[in-house]
């Protein structure tokens, strides 16, 4: 019997964990078509993360799996999404990160789209910015950021290492493609989640009233 | 044994009708991300209310607690929300009011933010405006009132209360921020509340379509 | 025992396909606030409708009641709605109308407020014009009524009748206020009911799309 | 006992598996008023489809009947729907597809009307391209083509052959009507239509957004 570098029941837990979450944010209509990823801290070295190109609508426990904080799977032969080095790069760089989510719903790619030229959203003044951790009141400004869109996954790291040495940050988009979040725990990256498409859903439908 | 200062069946009931309706109003997003709050009157001088920052949509009956009018917790160590206040100063001030409901649904914080500077938003000739106690014909004016957000709950209720000796109310928005909505019990508060959700609704909309 | 003017297991029958529609529309949002009102014929002289003012995402079997043809509660002391009469002037003028459904959607009301200046709304080329009786092609033209609204129902049914003089018709809109549908069974109203929501939403979409 | 040439088992089979997927479509909205019709190849020589005019959101396993590859009823006397050659003319021409979905959600109706004149869709930049069997980059161009209407299948299907020889194709819309989408099972064809209807989502949105 091989002894796994990670405890397995904390897998079980983190996996428990994100097929829950990954079901209800599926039946919303936030993962279209086998996109977005999600996953959980296992311990310093590891991170349970859901495999590539399951439909998020019937995800199983075991659709999740493990890897090290360079994206390298561990004690599999199945494959994560591309996009895990996204996720790993928040766990490697912020101890304090338990759970990176990443969504694609509607408004979030057309938010995408709307404000890549600008290269940011812009929130001011929303009792919902108290939903974030560090923000105790309405009255201020939160920047979400929107990165252009590539599928090299180095350069697109190597831009959320820029934005992140510049400000605290709980999320950011990238142009064409959905949202990231993340947290504390999976509470924490959930009610950023949920806070950022409210957000821009607020904001969107803001645009089309305003004449 | 101590004796509680109200009725502890009186709170499962009340507490039993607010997880109920405070998970069908989560299901359908109009609780973002820990956000809203609701309360039931249990006597003259008790009042059954969320606890703060529980996710409305895995609320329990052990996240309700018991307040006075004057927002003090009762026989509890636990906080309920900054805005508790808000619900107390209704109850409080009408013997009749039995029930608030405190929700952030995308329209609702969309609304605020157009109507602020208005002051209000009006709503003529809905059918719908016969689901307000008082009201037995579409052919009349409603006005909903929207007021400043700030964090100084004292100052907000000042506002309320002028508000109130001006007209009779059923609720009110904060800007950037969400509906108070209440009625004799609880089935009357949730149908103001529906109504109010409708009514800006379509408000919204016929904003998009009219050109 | 008294004897019942009708069959009273017709009653339950009927009483038992309004609640499971009923509450299926419910969950759609198509009833805000306890507002519309369902029902199906029971035979030559009686119907079955909804009690007025219910919950219509609560109704219960027992929410249902019975009256005749000139809208006249029979073997019950409870009330229906006041626009019982708009049901029973389609049930005694077409014996082959057998359910009526009367719902408040939003995209209902919105379209009832833009288009009640117009007197109707007209579609044409939709492949969905094949859902009501007697049109076999989208190659066609179909008017939706827009009435104004009143509380007297009496000049609501007498306008009515001017439009089924006129036209066959499957259902009419009433500004403010919501649609009436109806069919030869309840999968028919149903049927008829759902193509005019799906019509009205295209219609509405398209509005706004188009510059 | 007459011996059926096809493989009841393969019928169950696949049956089942068009009764799931078309309660899911329509618990979404996308077959209102008995609309839409799903099929998947059961052999070399035979397809299981949808009988004509269900309610999709009630569908049963005995809903669901087998034609032959030119659309003609096999061991049945029930009528599939008109629109049974527009399946089989692509189980005909491509041995590699397996399955067949066809829907009429509210956007896309709308968008088959808007875009009836330029006679495709065009989706550029987005993340869900790579939803699409041979697409795996944003950084491409996909088109999705409008047919008009016409209740004539043979000219219908004649038009989309024109189309099939010019480009490798996996869905198309038809004007006032809804979309086609297919893939080599199941699965497939569900993602491509889950891909279709999101980025036909996305392009209306940000049509309502730019200004």
């Amino acid at each position: 019997m091989t002894s796994l570098p990670y405890d397995p029941q904390q897998l079980a837990l983190r996996a428990g964990e994100i097929v829950v979450t990954t079901r209800e944010l599926a039946a919303r209509g936030w993962t279209p078509a086998t996109s977005s990823n999600f996953s959980h801290r296992i311990d310093d070295w590891h991170v349970a993360i859901t495999v590539s190109g399951r439909d998020k609508g019937h995800l199983a426990q075991d659709d999740v799996m493990v890897v090290d904080l360079e994206g390298n799977p561990v004690a599999t032969t199945r494959r994560s999404s591309a996009e895990t080095l996204l996720h790993t790069q928040l766990y490697k760089r912020f101890p304090e990160v338990g759970c990176v989510l990443h969504t694609h719903s509607l408004n979030q790619t057309v938010a995408s789209r709307l404000y890549a030229g600008a290269g940011r959203m812009r929130f001011e003044g929303y009792e919902l910015l108290k939903a974030f951790v560090g923000t105790s009141t309405h009255d201020t400004t939160l920047d979400l950021p929107v990165l252009s869109n590539t599928q090299d996954m180095r350069t697109l790291a190597a831009q959320v290492d820029v934005l992140l040495d510049r400000q605290p940050l709980w999320g950011y988009l990238i142009d064409g493609h959905g949202l990231y979040a993340w947290g504390g725990d999976m509470a924490e990256a959930r009610r950023h989640l949920d806070a950022f498409e409210f957000l821009i859903g607020c904001e969107l439908e803001l645009r089309k009233l305003q004449r």
